[in-house]
Order: structure tokens, then C-alpha cells, then sequence
């Protein structure tokens, strides 16, 4: 399959892990891990489910990642997510030496780029703009509805 | 009891935790949470234990409080660790919109002061210092017995 057909394949994965966070009513963030073209991690946002503000899309699929790998470095491996990763996550990408960080609409407000410094690993590559539409409108959609 | 006095107390807690990490062949950092001068949360540094790159004892404190608090925010508590949290960390403390971090020891290459932006809420105070000594010597000390 082409580079930019599976792009597509994985953000769609995303995105399915999006829409289940924003049918429990937290902010639509979904986040998968991918090793050799495989899914190992698939996590929505649940901050608000679980109470806990560090239970972000990409920290929960950093920690099944690295448990179903049984290693802390997740050098073979690409995360895709819905949105731009915020600060938090960022410095945890950044721990975890992952070597791809594909999201899909950047976070004007709390993403991680409002950071002069760099926060992700100087080995991260960095792809955005993937399903950007899809990924931004169900934000959109999702903060309209609570206004 | 005093102010600098009930600091020390609960910064010899966080070592008490650093110290457990340090048995674990763990890089030594504890942290408490504490709540009305209640301590509500505790805990080490874990990431070689549960190969968990996200499992800093700060990451995991405030879990622990939140979900003791059943509260995503930790408005009115205050974080005690050993040595200056990373970028993580620190992005982490913002979501939760801690009052108070007090940490013992710089950590001059991985600490959030490395990031020129800031990390932490805005309404968040801080406080370096506090046994110090203590807090880097356990650092010195373990990574002296590594080289």
C-alpha cells in the first residue's frame, strides 16, 4: 500500500478512537501506535471518565504501547492522533524515542508548537495535515455543541 | 508548625519514595501530593519497573489524587518532589491546575527550566531547595554506582 493510502488507513483508526470519546462526551481526541504496519495501541481522551488530567489519547497509547512491547523506548514506531499533542504529551513522546508523530489538525490554543523550545525528540519525525478535516470537525463540532 | 518546617516534613516523605525507587535500580525521584496538610497521593518512579516511559513519580501522584479527590483539578493541593520535574511533568501540573510545586534539587539537563516557554500554570507557585542535599546525593549516588 502506498505511504499516504496507510497514513490514511491509521488516522482513520484515529478517528474511530476519536468519535468514542466525543459519544462519552470528552474532548474528540483518539491516538493509535503503529509497529511494522500493525496496530499495538489504540486510546480516546478520558479525562473526564476517569478524572484524572493525564489521561490524554497519547499517554494512555504511549503506556499499552510500550506494556504490549514490553520496552520503554518506542524507537520502531509511529503514533497517529487526531489533534495536535499538548505539551504533556510531547515530553512524553519525547521519552519515549518514537520515531513518527502523525496528527491530524493542529491545536492552536494548547499544542505542543505554542512551545518555543523543542519538546519532541530530535530523531521524531513530524507529519500533519492527515484527514485534517475530518479530525478538526468533530472538534469543532464538539465545543459548538457545548457553547 | 511552621511553614518551612511542615515543607521539610513532607519533602522527607517524597525522599522516603525516592529512596524506594533508588532499591528498584530506579532513577531516585519521589513525589507527594498534599491536601489541607494531608498527604493524599505517593509515589516513585516506576518507567524501568513497568517499562513505562510515562511512569515519573509526579505522573503518577497525580493520578492518585485525582482519583482520591474524584477531582480532574488539584486547585488546593500542593506537589512535593525530590528533583525538578520534566517537560511532562510539568505540561502534566498545568492540566491540573496544582497550587504549589516544591521541588528539592535542579535537574539541569532534563528539568522544565530547559524549556524557555512556560510549562506550568500560570497560578501555580513554586519552591526550590527544600533538602535539597538530600534530594541530589540520592541522584549523585545512583548514577555514580551506574557509570
Amino acid at each position: 500500500m502506498a505511504k499516504q493510502a496507510k497514513d490514511m488507513q491509521f488516522m482513520k483508526a484515529a478517528l474511530e478512537e476519536a468519535k468514542k470519546a466525543y459519544e462519552k462526551q470528552e474532548v474528540p481526541v483518539g491516538a493509535v501506535i503503529v509497529c511494522n504496519d500493525i496496530i499495538i495501541a489504540r486510546a480516546h481522551n478520558l479525562t473526564e471518565t476517569l478524572r484524572d488530567p493525564t489521561a490524554h489519547a497519547e499517554m494512555q497509547a504511549i503506556t499499552a504501547a510500550s506494556n504490549y512491547l514490553g520496552a520503554k523506548y518506542l524507537t520502531d514506531c509511529k503514533i497517529y492522533v487526531t489533534v495536535e499533542p499538548c505539551p504533556m504529551c510531547a515530553g512524553a513522546l519525547n521519552w519515549s524515542q518514537i520515531s513518527e508523530l502523525i496528527f491530524g489538525t493542529k491545536d492552536e490554543k494548547r499544542g505542543y508548537s505554542i512551545i518555543k523550545s523543542p519538546l519532541l525528540h530530535p530523531k521524531t519525525k513530524i507529519k500533519k495535515g492527515i484527514l485534517e478535516n475530518e479530525c478538526s470537525e468533530l472538534m469543532v463540532r464538539f465545543f459548538k455543541a457545548r457553547r
